[in-house]
Parts: structure tokens; C-alpha cells; sequence
């Protein structure tokens, strides 16, 4: 299994994003891990080291793919 | 079968998106078609009314998701 993370904040953008293209990819290929910042905000470090600005995005393979726009990382450290 | 249409316009965070994430939706829900709005210039205004900005993007169920930013429309139609 391919190992997908997808950060998102809660956020409307994010929720549409999740359920659309996070909950879309194979699930023979992706475990799909879902991470709330705004709630894990220990792992806001993680996030950024891989390249994630703005939330909702998704890293797979260690890269980092933005989907739309809901907020930026800077928002979400608050 | 669901539809999902991924948009780009051959660039190479275009060619980034589409492996990484058109190409890893579940086959068993979406049929994915592949458009290069360089080359489908007439396919421009769909993109446009499904509200697509700018490449890459993936139309699902009539959403548009913006994944990074390769160009923006504009750019594409030239």
C-alpha cells in the first residue's frame, strides 16, 4: 500500500475537497490518512516539511498536491 | 461509473498532478478522461463553465479542484 495523507482545518473547501478526490482514490493502492491540524497541531511541522502552504492538500509519495484553496498553514498556526 | 475529467495543458506540474492523483482514483467508480486544453482548444469553455482557472484541474461531479498551480487559463488560451 501507497501511504496518502490529506491535511485539511475543517474548513468548508476542505470538506469538499475530502469527499471528493481524498475518499476518491483507489483504496487497493492508498491507505488514506486524514489529519486535522487545527486539532493535531503537532504535526503542522510534518505538513510543512513536505511541502505543504494552504490547506486542503494532499501528500502522496512524499510530495505535496494543494487542492483549491481554505486556508493557508499560517492561518491555521493562528 | 462516475465521470472525472482532468484538465492540463502538458506542463510539468500538469504531468506531476496527473500521475500522482488523476491517475490514482479508484478505476472501479470514476472513468477519467484526460483533456489537453492546448490541444482540445475547443474543449476551453467547458473547462471554463465547470469553473475551472488554471491547469492542472479535475472536474468531479461538475466541481472544479485546482491541484497546484501549473497556468492559468488565460495563459493556456493564449
Amino acid at each position: 500500500m501507497k501511504k496518502a495523507t490529506f491535511y485539511h482545518a475543517g474548513c468548508p473547501v476542505c470538506v469538499e475537497a475530502e469527499r471528493a478526490v481524498a475518499d476518491a482514490l483507489d483504496p487497493a493502492v492508498f491507505e488514506v490518512e486524514h489529519v486535522h491540524l487545527g486539532e493535531a497541531r503537532g504535526r503542522i511541522g510534518e505538513a510543512e516539511r513536505a511541502g505543504v502552504k494552504s490547506v486542503p492538500a494532499l501528500v502522496i509519495d512524499g510530495a505535496a498536491f494543494h487542492i483549491n484553496y481554505g486556508a493557508s498553514l499560517a492561518d491555521v498556526k493562528g
